[in-house]
């Protein structure tokens, strides 16, 4: 499968920002490890801060990629432009967060995301992401 | 007449996404056809997905042109920003939408933009943008 | 084409009630001009300040009308029996404000008719009439 | 008794309008069909669009008749005044709905009517007036 | 002057329905006292059930009257409609309630007619009515 | 047919508890009465507290008999479990209430079960049950 | 009779503060009118800024007095231990109001007042004061 | 390690209850599939409709196992008392639904069970149980 | 007196579930030291997890006992069917608290229970209890 | 121990005021017969209407006193600063009503007094103040 | 410029309530390094637990003093009557607080003060009066 | 020093944008001026209309400068993006704004900045700026 693991907004701090909501390790370090696990898939990699990026990207890869693991950050709770962008292409979105955010401030409880991606995963710190992975890989043996 | 056409995020896809939605025509196609059926008025297209984009394309026409012809897509539900850039300007700005918005989710139904235009037209497909040209038409005649 | 301009509450006022916010030209001569501009179309008028009336009004001419241009005034914002009345018709049907609603109180920026509507066309003034008849005009083209 | 289905705004179209939602039989053939089934009883009908004439219809048969069924259509989420004519009479009044009102759009799961009426019966087709004359002929045996 | 009471949604059945909310004297013998009492004033009266007849009067009367002395019943809390058409005339309008609003069901406590009108009088019973008579002449003698 | 009458919460107390709502006949009694009036009609009866068991009871007849007369008393307003159980069976769910809970307080206003049933019927004192009955057989009558 | 008139905060200010808003001519002034009008009533008075002295002065009088002619200012619209001695006195209390509340910020829509006062006359200017006595005069003839 | 998969109400009809959303396999099939393809894990299996049975299995083995996996169905929107159960155990529990509960009912859209919960999976169908097994499984690698 | 101590869900766990919130004794211990110090008062304890069984033990003591103390748990705050129990019934019930429930989350600030009790009181620990008695014995003093 | 009563707005009518609702016993009285039962307590009696001076009193012995029983009347919905005034000081402070507020209007249903109290106590008539001043007594007990 | 800085309820126990939250020096000690540092300006300092108290002394020094600096403590919240008080005065005032209130409970996030204040300075501690001061001088400099 | 003064969406048009709400230098002209008054400081400028710069920009200087001064115009009410931003960096970050936010549309009263922010500053035109650098500069002084 081609995948593609995009990152909003904050998302290029981690190991950095609030340790002890959001780990100590950084995404880099996870992603080679992520691949080493997994060395039949292509997980290709994107961050950016910019609402309109994470749209273009989407974009991009949408008609072509089996499947992107989305953790769109703080964008989650007010972009209705990104979760159009999700619902207007082909490929299977998952919806991760590193934190449990139904524990976090009410304005976190809200998600314009979630009803037009395919499911959510929340909470598992970065393992969020490989569950996502497990996710498009079970999804895929089943619809085969 | 100089008018810009101002299509906000996920309108470059027209005629990919959503067919059932937003018709199967391209902009480009539509633009050319408008173009041809008014050909004494300056039409200049821009689209981005980008929030900021079109905050500096209006401020760059704002205060030459004489009409913006707005779709914001998603932005319009979300954007103070945008709103604020539209009253800072001295163009008649127009708010359009191909799909009749008081039809779909509740979060569509409030918009930050429509108290700043000059008015609103939406649910007439692609003709909302051609409404809105005569709008502008007919607004002209009136005060020349 | 045949069409029904339809005129709800204190619409007969026009030119005499607040012309800073509804203009200073009467109905009758306004009317007078869009038949003469548009001399193939059948333009029939009704206004009345009863909400029952216009359900018969609708009643009568939905099933046998092309159109119906809507000014529901008041009734807008709060009669569920009127935007009944529009869905149990055939006709197409297109709200219209002459006042950019969305600038005025918050209860006017509710409205039960315009889920049920063809679309919606507001702020131009008394142009909002002669937009929303070039709407049906555009729209029998596209389905001719 | 003496009985008054009093039907509001719309109902007059029943078996045109949205025949999946309310039927395809009107209610005139209805009505000869429940008074031949129910030869002892008086039933008296009355249908008006408007929300005044409704009001006087209640005024002028609720001292002397036995009970009303009454269906107010759109007007049952709007109307107060209604309502307070409603409470003003003697009769028995009965709220019945066609459709499962809780099954549809949210502005018709809030009621002003019943409150002040005896009952109410939503969701039987036609069915609901004969059950609601059903349910005038149990509690005159009860109270009897 | 010349002055009109404008009695809307069930006021004709004062001195029958709920004597202990209303009082039991009907209006016709309430308004043959205060005529006695104030044989100086030109005291008309309306009554209606019908939103759609009382805006009717508010225009036929409202440019050439001094004063109207409003009690619009279940309409004062639902009808954006009437507020308009008060709105719209020159004449000063007072809203008058028999009841004090303010005691009762939730949904009384809103007022559309309240923001439009000169002031507002409610909870004297009958009183209410001469205490707005009253108000126009104390006004009168200000302005003049 | 065969139809299960289903009482929830606090319904076994009926006679004992709060006679001026619920009345003083035992639903023992009732149910009696009402065998003998219908003796080609089985009636099956269960009642219980438990949010649990009226699931399980749902579950157990829900694919096997006609009809549940259900009325879950305080569970109608709380319980989306129940709600699920009713959508999930095939026999025909009918919402019954003694009371007129429009008339109570506020949170009875709310019925998470009305948009699961085929219908509703409240107010009727002890005779809800039979109109309940009675609708199943016009139900039947219509669809044979 | 004996009759307080007990005005609230910053009411010592009248005829200084936002003139427009409230007139200016000072309350001396207008008492002084008022008791020569009415020289068979006697018409105390009575202000404070501090909402603890207002409940005592509604204690001291209430329970002597025959009228309170009151107007709470900004704490009509917070105190409901102002309120709660209203309640608790004997004499017939009148809300008054110089502005008409209604027309000015959301805030000062509700009333905590309102509900516990014999009734409320707004928006009259200092005539206000006048309607409340005059109020306090017809209910005495009525009730003797 | 001891997991447990806890299933609440409705969940023994799955396979035969709307198909259309939860999938056409009965739990037991797929539970043997799981056990199959995770042999080292011992899985047990437990589903109650009753609110207080779940609380009773949560208190009973919420000490001793290692995660518990639960579907709380529709008590996850409205159970207090169900969350204050899993907050009191020491055991790992995670959250899972079948169906995307952010595209459904907007009741569905709290859970009184996330915040509670170390998180969350929803939307991947029968997969979503396997999916929170690994997360139970990645868990205890990072932390041993 | 007869009294029931009535616990309701995750009170069994009382001096192991978050002994920060709810403290580190067992509820059997303070049991035993309460019936020593009022040993001239029937004592009986009964908790359960179960919102059904709950209604039931009501039920079962509610019309012989003198007074049920009575500590919901998390139902206070989400059942209707309990609340309407307790209001069925003769015995006096006094709704406790052990933490102070103001204090923790909003949803725990709504009780369905305080307006159908007697009196409340919450936040002193396991002394909540002791007060709930010393309630009852005042209260049968001032009575009798 | 060094105990305060301190009562707000209106509570100086007790015994006068609306005797159904708080009992017909003056608060002196109550006091004498409370200072009999507990001669070791030293109690302090304080009452005023003023928001300001009951927060000049929690100032003046909050920092000295064991403990402060405090019926604040109509300033526990309304006062911030009072609520700031016992969060500031070190004596334990106790929220007491006489009433079960609860079951009154709803916004007797918020106060701002409870979470920054040690407990509450509502509905028990004039015994809630000794069943505040046993609290206080139970707990220095188990402190100490 | 004459200044009076103004300081409501709780605000007398700075350096000894919360001192986290409010920092542990007196107001005096602070007032008097203020004086120091700008001996150009006559300060005067009022504290006042009593809203009215509050209110008469912005009405003494609000046609005088050049600008107030106030921090209504808890009244910012709460008061419609302080904050009319400053709308009727000529003098600039300045809103402070000591703490972010934003970052704190809910109901402090409202400020009935800010819209008729200048401006607002919150979350520098004590720095924040300083902060004020000086934009009365750069106000003041702007403006001469 | 160190200090970026970081302005948000629009603020590039200052001294062109509706002048009478913001005022017409330019911030050019204004930056000049304070660099003048404060030479010891050094002081970056950045303005961006793009909300994913903005979080760019914090992130580059939020762990290397003292200080951001941080105007961001629209998206302070609508950017949980941007407030995760600035929680993430170590820089003290200041919230300013140039108008009285509280006085204009009730979108604006909403901040996701403020309570991520050490302080807020509002109303006092372009002083703002400076007083927040004041408020560094006291800050520092006040932690060395």
């Amino acid at each position: 499968m081609k995948i593609l693991i995009l990152n909003g907004p904050n998302l290029n701090l981690l190991g950095v920002r609030e340790p002890d909501v959001y780990g100590k390790m950084s995404f880099d370090n996870y992603l080679e490890e992520l691949r080493k696990k997994y060395p039949e898939e292509t997980i290709v990699y994107y961050q950016s801060n910019s609402e309109g990026q994470l749209i273009d990207k989407i974009h991009e890869v949408g008609f072509e990629y089996d499947g992107i693991i989305f953790n769109a950050g703080g964008y989650t709770h007010t972009s209705v432009a990104i979760a159009d962008a999700v619902s207007a292409v082909k490929a299977v979105v998952i919806e991760v967060h590193i934190s449990n955010i139904a524990r976090r401030e009410g304005f976190r409880h809200t998600s314009f995301l979630a009803p037009v991606c395919e499911g959510s995963i929340a909470g598992f710190g970065l393992d969020s992401y490989e569950l996502a992975l497990q996710a498009l890989r079970l999804r895929k043996r089943r619809h085969s």
